[in-house]
């Protein structure tokens, strides 16, 4: 199989690019290396199945070009915006990374007859619904970040393109995704300040904050064992994990690891981390696990096992 | 109130103009007259109180300066591709005219601080559920056309930019609309075959799709009914009328309206007119009825005015 990777550089698709290629399969991956590194994929170039391409996935000729020459089986859609606390203040960036992107890459796919997709949603596309358990079912999805409405905005176009191109695509909506190579969000932002300053930690909002948070080589498992949906059209999923974890129980985590005692906690206030954060959301993940999977890390054990790979000491 | 209708001087916005300036509001109007036409806003020219521009707006620097010149209180946004079996064959057209004349209204409205917005979403956003009863709360919507996908994702957007920042915006899911200054559709066809040809008349599909018709001045009596929201966020009406009509019913009212007897019906076969055609669906509009609104025009009654006033005998 001939995998096009877009995003292959970034964190979560370049841990796919590695199970790919562990896999034997051939890749290509296509990156801008906005968000994502070379460093990233530097361990893969010596593959001899494995090609990269610098482009942005959100212009046309490029992307057109690469489905010309590669002519994919298959294609994991992993480009995006995935700061959504900076694009809260440009919502350009979703409309160009997050919502351009798939319109051409499913345009090219039609072009092409490119049938097989998976695409990373997210949890964001469900809004602010905090006191009820999100499934696949949930009605009256409203999105309160950029963020969540192009990535709606994306499921939507994949509705139509499967349906008027006959494509299989696979959707799952992620909730936070943390591991190796992770280039921001909460454990990273923790991990960063108290190496400038170990005996105190800003923490944004009231440190409430309540999500799962999955690991990545479980969410790339994930992928790679429902990517064969067998059925034209959309197969979506929740991918979660068991229980989750609060903001408070981060920053404890991540002291702990780093070995760091009686830092004292600065919390800005509020509910939210910052406007269009959603403080807290539960998934019901029924549907993924009927099938027999299941993450291997926990929430806690997630985060836990990132702060040692990301401090050097896993 | 100073109102900006975008796609003004098209089908449904023309007679929004007009009702706009019946209650005596200042009008800009914005419109590329790709479909709209200068015919449609011809009567309102002499009108003091009403201004053109011919604009893109999906053409950032354009609308930027209309928003910055007229400092609107109100937007009233119409302009999309209204044809779907056209986008049908050429996707680009529903990323360029809907999805991102939207994206480029909401980053205006949120430039410029327009808190109040009106929004012309669609049925087509459900997808093919033929056997539900789609209310407003109706889950999973999967649209099969790249029209609804792009409307979808519009709704996506307004929800988060109404929320970020502290917007009112009116969305209605509009059925089929009909009325004088039609420009496409199935009634518009029909006269225009049946102009050409009164003996034989060609039906896409089976000729069994049933869909409700609304008339274009009802729909625009409950634009103006419900526009002041008055609560921050969406608020989201299916808009609709009593009953359904099925297309060999159309084609007897409009053979019956040109006074023409035993015209052959030609079947082209299949459920559906077009791939991406949603054949039948059926409305609940219990949410808009619940406040008092009623439809004048049935369904049968709508699409019998239409011919009517279409072949000059209105």
């Amino acid at each position: 199989m001939k995998a096009l990777v877009v995003g292959g550089a970034g964190f979560i698709g370049s841990h796919l690019c590695d199970a790919l290629a562990e896999l034997g399969h051939d890749i290509v991956c296509v990156d801008n290396f906005s968000l994502g590194t070379r460093q990233n994929i530097e361990h893969l170039k010596a593959n001899q199945k494995f090609a990269v391409y610098e482009a942005d996935a959100s212009a046309k000729e490029e992307l057109d070009r690469i489905f010309e020459q590669e002519s994919p089986d298959y294609v994991f859609h992993l480009a995006a915006n995935s700061d959504i606390q900076a694009s809260a203040k440009n919502p350009d960036v979703e409309y160009q990374n997050t919502y351009t992107t798939t319109f051409r890459i499913l345009s090219c796919m039609r072009k092409y007859g490119v049938k097989k997709l998976f695409f990373a949603s997210t949890s964001a596309v469900y809004g602010d619904k905090r006191d009820e358990l999100l499934d696949e079912n949930t009605p009256n999805l409203s999105p309160v970040s950029y963020y969540g409405a192009a990535k709606l905005g994306c499921e939507a176009l994949i509705s139509a393109f499967s349906y008027m191109n006959e494509m299989e695509a696979l959707v799952f909506r992620f909730p936070n995704v943390v591991g190796p190579r992770l280039t921001h969000g909460v454990i990273f932002d923790f991990i960063r300040k108290l190496q400038k300053d170990p005996a105190c930690l800003q923490i944004l909002g009231d440190g409430k904050q309540t999500k799962p948070y999955i690991y990545v080589t479980d969410l790339v498992d994930a992928i790679l064992r429902f990517m064969g949906t067998g059925k034209q059209g959309v197969e979506l999923y929740n991918v979660g994990v068991q229980g989750s974890t609060s903001v408070i129980r981060i920053a404890d985590i991540v002291c702990e690891e780093m070995g760091l005692q009686s830092v004292k906690y600065k919390f800005t206030g509020g509910e939210g981390g910052w406007k269009g954060d959603v403080p807290r959301f539960e998934y019901c993940i029924d549907k993924i696990q009927s099938t027999g999977w299941k993450a291997v890390f926990t929430s806690d054990q997630a985060v836990r096992e990132t702060v040692r790979k990301n401090t050097g000491r896993g």
